[in-house]
């Protein structure tokens, strides 16, 4: 069995590239030309994909741009994700889905995202603990990737609460209690929004070499270097670096994939 | 406008039941019968919705159990919920689907499940704060449902810890939060699980007259005398009691919702 983190650091090495594209293919946002095909959004993506795949470790699209147009944005999702299986099987696949129910309803989320869609890896909410959470950490061969610091300006309001004797921040004492006890089968990594490098730096030396999941740069004003400046590993690598609308909805997606490539190797000198 | 707590209100007080019919139909536990045709989850749903619609206050389908089955799951949901808004439209639909992303992804969600599949109400994450969940909020007429305390064994491992200088539990600082700052709309609802009795209790007494959405009675153990003891507000309401796995999989539906509404009626003396 290849695992999940196995097969992230093969497609980073090959592609050089920590870039994964967002694929939020919100259908009030799609250039004009797509709307008038059978599929919209899967076009859409796959425009988008044939022009990147050479660039990128993942793709990362948000489950709420498809469900937004119910069952027919779901099958626009399974086109995509089939697309991507058949033609960059090595790409990495993450479901933004940011899910979380008791354990008994996990699994029907663990089927929809791994077994039914074929998701490498999907976000998760740790609110309801690692027991409920216990389906998607019992796949080995599939990221977990879970809620630590969210890029949004709010996120602080209950993430910075101090918590117990030592007043930690609780998005502090969420990745270690992440770091220590859930990652069992190596599979867990991290949300880290580019828009709190300082919070960044902390997780960084709080969980050795895990990976983050970074969105927040490009649209939502994260600074690239800052992240890199805290975020690496000690292998250069150790994070994920999400851009979806700048990338996406730019005039020349490749030529803004390409720049974020080599903007973030310049930094890493690789 | 009709507001989700006057539609609440209406159809408790009509169907003088505090009961919610969880539509967790899971395509491997349904009877066999059901399995030969075309929509074996809908037509599932329409034959516990024939059934129940006049001993229920809601019903409320677990995305989970749907999207396990890809677009194909999500299409029988879509029916469903056509079926209740063309032949019992009284009747509250929760879709609990525990969502929750930044404030421009929550648009889609929004539009989704409110919209889209054009249910009353969902449960949703609080981990990104109210600034992220203002597009939910924003609808005055719509339930939102927040993750305060859930059913489920681990839930303690986060909500539990001790916050702040208070040393309260951060069930409690969700609670507070909720009802003094996100519910403007009064739109707001808590979750909260039967088996956590004493935290129901507590929070209760913080959030006056506010409506939980109780998860836990039934296969996850919960007792609903120690839930009705101490989760009714003053108007003997407040509570929409959830059942699933206990009604829909037993062999006569009806009769274990009326036996749980009869219960609860009992106890409420009314």
């Amino acid at each position: 069995m290849t695992t999940f983190q196995q097969k992230l650091d093969q497609i980073q090495t090959q592609s050089n590239s920590l870039v994964c594209v967002g694929l939020d293919s919100d259908i009030a946002k799609l250039p004009s030309r797509f709307l008038k095909a059978e599929h919209p959004q899967f076009e859409f993506n796959k425009w988008i994909i044939d022009q990147t795949h050479d660039l990128v470790c993942a793709y990362k699209p948000n489950s709420a741009f498809y469900e937004a147009r119910g069952a027919a944005g779901l099958i626009e999702l399974e086109m995509t994700l089939e697309y991507l299986h058949h033609n960059y099987s090595e790409v990495i696949t993450i479901d933004d889905a940011k899910r979380a129910d008791i354990g008994n309803t996990n699994n029907g989320y663990v089927q929809a995202i791994f077994d039914q869609l074929g998701f490498d890896a999907v976000t998760l909410h740790p609110y309801l603990g690692q027991e409920a959470l216990q389906p998607f950490l019992d796949r080995a061969d599939k990221g977990c990737i879970i809620l630590c610091r969210t890029s949004n300006p709010g996120a602080g309001e209950f993430q910075d609460l101090a918590v117990g004797k030592t007043k930690k921040p609780l998005w502090q004492t969420i990745a270690e209690q992440v770091n220590q006890t859930w990652n069992q089968h190596q599979n867990c990594l991290l949300v880290v929004g580019a828009t709190y490098p300082q919070e960044m730096k902390v997780i960084r030396q709080l969980v050795g070499e895990m990976t983050f999941l970074v969105p927040g740069i490009g649209a939502q004003g994260g600074d690239i270097e800052a992240v890199l400046a805290v975020g690496l590993n000690s292998q250069k690598r150790g994070l994920i670096i999400n851009s979806a609308r700048a990338i996406i909805f730019a005039d020349d997606p490749r030529q803004e994939t390409q720049k974020l490539r080599d903007e973030i190797n310049n930094f890493r000198k690789v």
